[in-house]
């Protein structure tokens, strides 16, 4: 069954505002066996939210539609969906009671604006918007549902949640949509392309595959769309295992999760401690880490040092051999995994050190050299980058690199082969 | 001028990926003076672009891909334009020369997938990818004109910023559009809006205000569309002074900048250098300076004490203190700031300690409670805040307001005032 969304609004065509509405939509609608056609992002014009919405309807059975429904000026679709289904637009006592009540909980005093909202189209079926003013309304046409929602992010969460999705299914018996995303690790996108390219021919036409690289890393995603969902299951397992049997240690992981969400996942289970010492990553790493809920069960802390006297004193690194190798060498990147895991007691430790840029590059080390080292008990590993990307992409590339040689070592791959 | 985006990929329509590229074209685009008609997100199927594509060439005179040029299967839009615009591929050795440096330099080797980028369509202008394989390409057809870029967010902007909106405003005379943009502290969005109603509505009809909310700031962004830059720049200056009568210290600056650019500026400028110890915002802070490029001048580093015992060993928390007020507490709040300042000897440091969330809270220590301390010669001040939020959101804003207590007592704001 097939789904567009349209939403509406010009903070969104100038770039004001990020649409972080439709990806969460589009996973919600897809775990629910609706398929997305297409995004679409209008202006606050009749005309446009008009054509915009014939397109849709010719390609799709379901249209969403989110923002625009403020009391506003500006905000123009509830009058335009009243002109496109030809309703008109009545008072309705139980919405303006649900409006009073949610703003005497909010200590705000109702206004003639925020009155306007309980005035809605007679044709719609109307859905309480639980958190907000503005009624969610849902249209039919042909067959075909047209839903006008609020953009506020977690207005509209609630109502697709509790409401429109639980009623499109009621509505439309879908099929199964099932994706399977497996991380490799160590092959650009174009050599893995090559390596599993039999395998790939031979997938049938009902499992479509996507390449999605980043950084160090490939997703493949494999993505079907069944009414048989256990022998599509059974036919995933079948080419993940042959996918196994080409790939072996390149696969990271079977599942579409973040690196530091296996790092936390992998060392907990193995009761490892991990600490950091970041110069070039300036807490990035910590960030990463810490962002994940239950880090606190394995990640002890980091020392960012970021001025080379915290190398000395805090982490311990020789003076000489900031003399001799400079901040971005082995020498140091070693001494620094060396020094926190020891300062912070740790199994292992992660340290980076490098140029992030703009400046600071030199001829034998431009902007983008980093040295990443990994300390444990039997003693640290140390590689060096290059990272020729601007500042903000090196820190993150260094950081995504180092979780991906922590996960290596604890998948007990040799240093040598480390990448 | 009017410029439309069509995003290609189905990982944006099953939601794998929030498209942010389109916002940041939108920006960028309407700085230089084109408005943007439509943002379409459709999948990598040749009749759905080619169906986007005409539409989008109906409404607008740009239209910009992004995505789908990779080198493997699923990626169809540079055979998809060939077809459109009845151009034959051709073997291009400059684009394969750019491909072998550029993989050199990754210490990687090419292959027959990676060659097939040198293959370009012969009808289309050709645009140097400095940062990636897949070359940008751009196209005329009736005055119109249609490129083709990837959907990789670096290699994207890159080709924007150097390439394409140069020759947009080389190729179309577009009006000046001036941006000014006031940051405002310490005022909700409805109470500013209050306080500056008759400034507001004196704005003459050239000038569009927008109010841009931004956790304890509010973005003032003054727009104007002219031919005559220099009366209104004029204008703007008038208006904005009327602005700083108004609203005096409440003007945190007046440029838009985030506020970790203002923390190492304006330290920079008086020369005084700040560390951080960090629980809860677990290196946030940190990473958010060191991002700022030039921040080693002011910034020695920080200790991210996830973990009690780094507290106790590295801070010098007192064991007592954590026993008796626990580690989210003004206490301990205010002894890791001074902890981390002795330790890394600066003239200021931040300490952050609190519940994240999403697990972790009580009943008088629910989630979102955090505790922000600054220390100086002068001394420890300390603020206790609820962010009730989910825990990145309460990470980040716990930041911003980390920022924006350390620029009100830059400011010299008496710290009762701080907020």
């Amino acid at each position: 069954m097939k789904v567009e969304i349209i939403t509406i609004g010009d903070e969104i065509l100038i770039g004001q505002i990020v649409d972080t509405n439709s990806a969460w939509m589009a996973v919600e609608l897809n775990k629910a066996g609706f398929e997305i056609e297409q995004i679409s992002s209008v202006h606050d014009r009749e005309d446009h939210i008009v054509q915009a919405l014939d397109l849709a309807l010719s390609r799709a059975d379901i249209v969403l539609f989110t923002g625009g429904i403020g009391p506003t000026k500006d905000d123009i679709t509830k009058y335009t969906l009243c002109r496109y289904f030809d309703a008109a637009l009545v008072f309705n006592q139980e919405v303006l009671t649900h409006i009073e009540n949610l703003l005497r909980h909010r200590q705000k005093a109702i206004n003639e604006l925020t009155r306007t909202q309980a005035m809605v189209p007679d044709k719609a079926t109307l859905i309480s918007n639980k958190v907000g003013t503005a009624p969610v309304t849902w249209f039919e046409k042909d067959g075909k549902v047209v839903v006008s929602m609020p953009g506020v992010p977690y207005e509209m969460k609630e109502a697709m949640s509790t409401e429109i999705i639980p009623r499109l299914q009621q509505r439309y018996s879908t099929p199964d949509v099932i994706h399977r995303t497996i991380l490799v690790r160590g092959l650009p996108e174009s050599a893995l392309a090559i390596r599993i390219a039999d395998w790939e021919n031979n997938l049938p036409e009902i499992i479509k595959l996507a390449y999605l690289p980043n950084f160090n890393l490939v997703k493949l995603r494999l993505s079907t769309v069944t009414n048989d969902r256990q022998s599509t299951q059974k036919e995933l397992d079948f080419r993940i295992a042959k996918l196994r049997e080409i790939l072996g240690e390149a696969i990271l992981a079977e599942e579409d999760v973040p690196a530091e969400k296996l790092v936390v996942e992998w060392m907990s289970r193995l009761q490892l401690s991990l600490s950091t010492a970041e110069s070039c990553t300036g807490g990035f790493i910590a960030h990463r880490i810490t962002s994940v809920p239950g880090s606190s069960t394995m990640y002890k802390g980091s020392v960012v040092a970021y001025d080379n006297t915290v190398k000395q004193y805090q982490l311990k690194v020789d003076e000489q051999l900031l003399k001799d190798h400079g901040a971005v060498s082995n020498e140091v990147a070693s001494a620094m995994a060396r020094g926190v895991r020891e300062l912070l007691s740790t199994d292992f430790a992660i340290a980076t050190t490098g140029i992030a840029g703009p400046d600071g590059g030199t001829v034998d080390k431009p902007v983008g050299t980093v040295w990443i080292a990994l300390a444990s008990a039997k003693g640290v590993v140390s590689k060096q980058y290059r990272f020729q990307l601007g500042r903000q992409l090196n820190i993150e590339r260094t950081t995504q690199t180092a979780f991906l040689l922590l996960l290596d070592k604890l998948r007990g791959i040799p240093d040598e082969d480390l990448i």
